[in-house]
């Protein structure tokens, strides 16, 4: 299977002045790039007031980049909605968990439970995609759900919302009361309308509560999304795409991919390396310049699987919509990346199989909220740092435009469900769904492993040697099934099937998987500071179960309870590993699984793309690797 | 004096189908229990909607319960009013310092201020009394006043019954003006009516404006509570109680513990060492399965003294009405207990006087906000690992069912109105009555000593050797005829009768205690790393006094300012001393009252019961002590 | 160009006992104090309700100091309007960013914006200077602007007043929406009418949109202000002042430097060391006791170039208004000065050339929200040690009651939009205006020099040797001019010029100096925790530049990227230098001026003052300087 490689970039004819448009596609297409995004944020320009179309300019603009050979991606530009739109909907603005409106003035300020709203949504989007849905070459709906914490809306519209979701999920206050246990605290409810928001309660809500809040958000997203789609579809053939963000989990982006054509997402290392992740300081400064060597190659993989949930696709499509050209202006620190680190980043996209990798964005913007966010060109159009590093693939392109996707030989389950749960009922301060399934990715890396990431609902394991299931809250019965058949290597744990969906503890007690004598017997959760060590290597940390049963004892801690049991292909993991246990685990179902692993230098990194390695250095420093000098922000290709 | 020590547990029937509650009584019973908690949070099942009543249901429970020869406890469902109550009273809910309703959906949102919230309480208190109060062998009212900070409430009902309550106090806005020294900042009223909340100010607000608000709402607990008392009272002759907390200082408990025959406590130790401890990492490392050696010991000795004030006692009963059997759902952290330790808990309890030792929960619920909190059983009704530690307990107590009580040689004055006063007007940052308090408490038991707490208001302090008064704001004339009066060491200070009742310096300057010639001419405050040394051992850290005066210097710093002064008995103590100092200062005292001490290995605690001396260890290894060597978690009898 | 130095204190008749005035002026007068301020928080007394005027009191007040000998500032009230105000205008309140009102119950709680408020502020002070406007020395307008963050108010007020500042400033909706770059995410307005205050927003305002809410808030309290100022002058020849506070930056302190005579300011060098400066803890423990050594002689130099704008004066009058006398009460720990630092810092801002230094407060008071503030006395009115110093200094003046000013060898901007536009986009945790000029100042305290600080409209630098411009976002046309035309070396950088006056980034790119051939072409922001090491001494830390151009490069990083580039005597510094760095740049650019320098001991500081210079010890011990030893808080004379 095979898809060819392309090059973008994120580009806003209204902010500038029309007379460089021309230019600006030359000297795009004289770079080497295939895509041109436009027009996200561009409604106040569309409709200056309500019913006022200016879908002239945007037409001019693209048929300029059509005449320099570009293809574009048109946006919809319903993250942004005119400052007008405010006065027509009053109640449309997010409230946050304090009670607060998310007033107009930067973005993303609609409640996706407002009606009124999703009507100029798709109103907006009709328009765009009478005009121009046999004109443009793809799509994208609005710009990055989720970002700025914008999922969870506590509005008037979301409460209302809600209760319609709940009587319809539930039928009867009496079956919703039985099945959160509103007994425990006399929290019956008589009636669907008695039913708020979880946010300001005394003490903690009740988790099934919050966790129905988390559901029932999530489907709005999907629900606004895809009356965007039916909108577009409705004239257009070109394939739609949204694009996602990194580590954002409170909505199910797998529903969203079963929606879409193409899944992209918004590739910004350095950001997300201070701004999202739990590591140390010492790692942060280790990494300040190239980023986490592992959270790029996660959500490359992470949508691919979104992407693949598209029905009648012969192979996942997915891109970076917008990918990190030079330093950007929203993290705590904000370092320029080590030169070649963009190159290293494209091709790493390519060789976890990206479609297209588009820079963001075209040119600096000298004016409002991003000003120090670098383009490929800087406000005064001279060409930045990113510029020349995008040229060098371009040229790369040309000699390899093709990319091989191949099976990986491990499959990871991630779930949205479950980092809903975790967030929910953590039970322990650092306890995360993400951070647990990262780090159970990243261990894999560090062997030399590629990973296919696969959903929750997954009915077929054909094909791989290991199948991880870290803190997956509820088994699906077709994953379970899956588990069962396969011949995999099966590793579930911490925390695997421990829940029902509402959020109960199951009776039998977890993680009652057909065949595997275990229950997990107790919980506890630990301090940061209190590592457990195993009898053999590495430590458990945050969060210890108490095993029982007669599967066979696999790890001991050192004070000899069993930590991992096994009956068959199938082991249940009942703590948290740390990074030492984490690699002996991994080592030992490697071995057993017929797949080779690797003991690679710290800083590089691997992907098998079909017949081809890469190889890439995420260091500051040149390494030695399988007989080559990698030099910082080195990438080889090894056939 | 001697009591009989029993078992109890906290059950829930409204959470289990009514087929097996006689299973449950029964192994109740076999476990060797006596008393059985029920109903505190059943108020949506007792009264599902306005006057629709449901006894009936908890009248077969509590036969089925006296059928196994279990005693009853009925709590009064206050806590957790239904939602159909909100319908009610709107305006019910308690309301946060930042303005905030607390919302319906956890437990705890009224607002002790709320006249119609109030009558419902007496009107479901009057029914089950009326229904039960011949029946049950004891009540509770409501459960754990001030649990999730509640005991201070912004709503526009606390507002008007502040004004009430100021009108009341002062009889005049010029008095009240005069009192709070208003003229300071323009701050003067016109009249009661003109006065608000003290939360939402510019800057702090006047700090006898705050300390009203402090006394007013502890005011509104105990009238709160005396109306549930009174209407029980009217229907029954059982004991009451009420079940309060760990550090929780925002009501006056002796007021309560006069209304009632049996003081009670829920003691989370482990819990409590995560979430309200100020304590190093390393501390809570070393305790984090044992929980802080001295602080469940500390609220037992205080707990004691709040029932000591029910009158026309002959001895003070008190009781653990929820002890932690296993790893709870609300601390930062929740690891389990070390083995032993649920045992040691529960004889620690009896060592200090406790006639019941109650375990929360029977068993764990699988639902609703305590999923993951240990009961008895699990949630398989399979015996967990508390279970079998109540049972060892319950043989032992077999063999020693009495327990003595005697004055200890120590008393420790605490006064609620001084942990108000502290909090409003620290003067520096962790500064804080309670941790001073606790401090000299522990200094004390390291020394191998037994306590009593003592109220502010004690007004005969015969038979003490020792008596220390840290941090009381104002001495009442009680005290302080009393601290005249007896022959016992004094010990003062640091901030001792440092203010008027309505927190304002006094006139002559502080102390002001007769025959004591001392003055406080200046107090500092220090940086937590700034400790300043002794001429001999230890520090002064966080608060000092600049002392002056005839009176004899006892200590003094490295630079030579007096920091403890003497006239006859009394010592006055002019700063916050660290362990050495303390250490120092308690010796030296006890030597002089000729009460013998000890140099106890750190995790070992005594307990003088009348005859019989316990020793407990509360450490994670073996410990040599008086020629016996105790393994962890270990608990010895000497007589 | 000399003036008479005086001693003063701020007294509050209206908490004292009319029967102790006469004694109290007394003992100021024999203390040697020659002012008095009164009457800034005594509204309610004043005019107890609306319209009921007792100035009686205060007439007898003032009559007693002066039958003393003593003068008079009176104080405007406005600070604390009292209580019925709020019942006259119940929507003047500020309210902060979260939109909270801020409620009466302390200070400071109107809005700047509110006419209402403002005409009763005008009407009090005209009554005021009617009354007394003939009789009094000297005047203060309202009290510590901007003290408990006041300046910034989103209120109702607010938004109207900004809706009209903005009309004005921009003229129509599209200038507006172009100077802010409002295309960007679709924040264009149609209409005044719908700008909100920057509060609220979902994630970052347009930061223009930010900096002009800044603008307008200062300008606001400008209006306040000479809306006071033109009522007094209407009956009163008698200077006016403000007390400004410490690092508050919110509001351009030049623009009301302008309207009065007198520039006043507050010091509690303990206070501020603890509440407002970023250095490390051991820092904070070595100057506990003293305060920053840096810290006062800051802003001591800067009011000095607040008072010199107002016109037609000969020489720049400023005070200190209140003096730190012993431990405050306001700060997160509060020790007492080491003896001696009360006369160091009152000398200290004598030969920084304060004409008048006034102790607060007369007596401590025993109420409300300032009780352990020191004063010069005890709240029992014997001296605390504060009075001991004061007389001191008393009798020291009289052997040297002049001060002679002369210009500094060195010139420092400072700016406060600068302030502004840092903190509205900071582009990096720890970036802050105030903080990088206070560590230039510092450095060049280090090397023994005395500094002018000159506002950013600067037009004529004739006699400065060196002239720093470090962080100044928009360099004015006159200070531009007068850079170039200066013989003195000229430090810019780091983010000099880097905007336009709407926080735009400009073309061509910063610093856009004439002659000076540096192009910033790539901001980065560093971790904290990542130094840039120097080719030679010290680190480049937080905020680096990419620089090109012919300039010549002065100094490089490590990695050989030149960090400071020089064409002529204009120097551009494109990063944040940290201390041995700043040492080596500021030790090169002297010896090019010609400037002497000197190597400090590290708790030294010095000032020139004419002809005689002053030695300072901040320090805790002796330190041997020029042959002298000085003690601890030791004050050095040479002529
Ligand atoms: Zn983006
Ligand atoms: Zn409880
Ligand atoms: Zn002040």
């Amino acid at each position: 299977m095979t898809l060819h490689r392309t090059l973008g970039t994120c580009y806003y004819p209204e902010h500038w002045p029309e007379a460089i448009w021309s230019e600006d596609a030359t000297r795009m297409a004289d770079l080497g790039l295939t895509w041109v995004r436009i027009g996200e944020f561009a409604w106040s320009r569309l409709e200056p007031s309500h019913g006022d179309l200016r879908f002239d300019w945007m037409e001019r603009a693209i048929d300029i980049l059509h005449g320099a050979g570009l293809k574009v991606v048109l946006g919809t530009p319903t993250a942004t909605p005119p400052r007008w739109m405010l006065d027509r909907h009053p109640d449309m603005l997010a409230v946050d968990a304090h009670g607060r409106p998310r007033g107009f003035g930067s973005r993303r300020h609609y409640c996706f439970s407002h009606d009124g709203y999703r009507s100029e949504a798709v109103r907006i989007t009709t328009l765009l995609a009478e005009r121009f849905g046999r004109k443009v070459e793809a799509w994208q709906t609005d710009n990055e759900y989720g970002c700025h914490d914008t999922i969870l809306s506590h509005s008037e519209a979301a409460r209302r919302a809600f209760r319609d979701w709940l009587a319809q999920t539930y039928q009867s206050p009496e079956a919703l009361n039985r099945a959160w246990g509103n007994v425990f605290w006399s929290m019956d409810y008589d009636s669907f309308d008695q039913i708020d928001l979880p946010n300001l309660t005394v003490t903690e809500p009740n988790p099934s509560h919050a966790l129905d809040f988390r559901r029932f958000s999530s489907d709005q997203v999907a629900r606004f999304n895809a009356a965007q789609v039916a909108a577009i579809r409705a004239h257009s053939d070109a394939p739609i795409s949204h694009n996602y963000m990194g580590r954002i989990v409170e909505f199910d982006h797998f529903a969203l991919g079963a929606q879409m054509e193409i899944a992209t997402w918004d590739s910004y290392p350095l950001g997300f390396l201070e701004d999202r992740l739990e590591e140390t300081a010492e790692f942060k400064r280790h990494y300040a310049r190239q980023g986490d060597p592992d959270f790029q190659a996660f959500h490359h993989d992470l949508y691919r699987a979104v992407a693949a949930r598209f029905p009648d696709h012969e192979t996942a499509r997915w891109w970076v919509m917008e990918q990190q050209p030079g330093p950007v202006n929203w993290a705590p620190h904000n370092p320029a990346p080590l030169p070649g680190m963009v190159r290293l980043w494209t091709w790493e996209a390519f060789a976890h199989g990206a479609e297209c990798v588009s820079y963001f964005r075209w040119r600096q913007a000298p004016f409002a909220q991003e000003q120090y966010h670098a383009g490929l060109l800087r406000p005064d159009s001279v060409e930045a740092e990113g510029f020349h590093e995008a040229a060098e693939v371009a040229r790369e392109l040309r000699a390899a435009p093709q990319v091989e996707i191949a099976q990986a030989p491990v499959a990871l389950v991630f779930d949205y469900a479950s980092a809903w749960a975790w967030a929910v009922q953590p039970q322990g301060q650092g306890c995360d769904y993400f951070r647990l399934v990262f780090e159970v990715y990243r261990g894999l890396r560090k062997l030399g492993l590629s990973i296919d990431i696969v959903p929750p609902d997954t009915a077929r394991l054909d094909g791989y040697g290991l199948v991880l299931v870290p803190g997956l809250i509820t088994l699906s019965d077709a994953l379970k099934q899956a588990l069962q058949d396969t011949d995999a290597q099966v590793l579930l744990g911490p925390r695997s099937n421990a829940k029902t969906r509402t959020l109960s503890i199951p009776l039998p007690l977890p993680p009652a998987f057909p065949g595997l004598d275990v229950t997990v017997s107790r919980v506890e959760t630990l301090r940061r500071d209190m590592p457990v060590p195993m009898e053999g290597a590495g430590h458990v940390v945050l969060w210890q179960e108490t095993l029982e049963g007669t599967a066979k004892v696999m790890d001991r801690d050192a004070a000899g309870h069993p930590v991992s049991m096994r009956d068959g292909h199938v082991t249940y993991l009942g703590g948290w590993p740390d990074a030492d246990f984490l690699r002996h685990l991994l080592l030992r179902a490697c071995a057993e699984a017929g797949i080779a692993t690797l003991d690679l230098p710290p800083d590089i990194r691997l992907r098998q793309a079909g017949a081809t390695r890469f190889v890439f250095n995420h260091g500051p420093d040149s390494v030695e690797f399988d007989g080559m000098i990698l030099p910082p922000a080195g990438v080889a290709r090894q056939t």
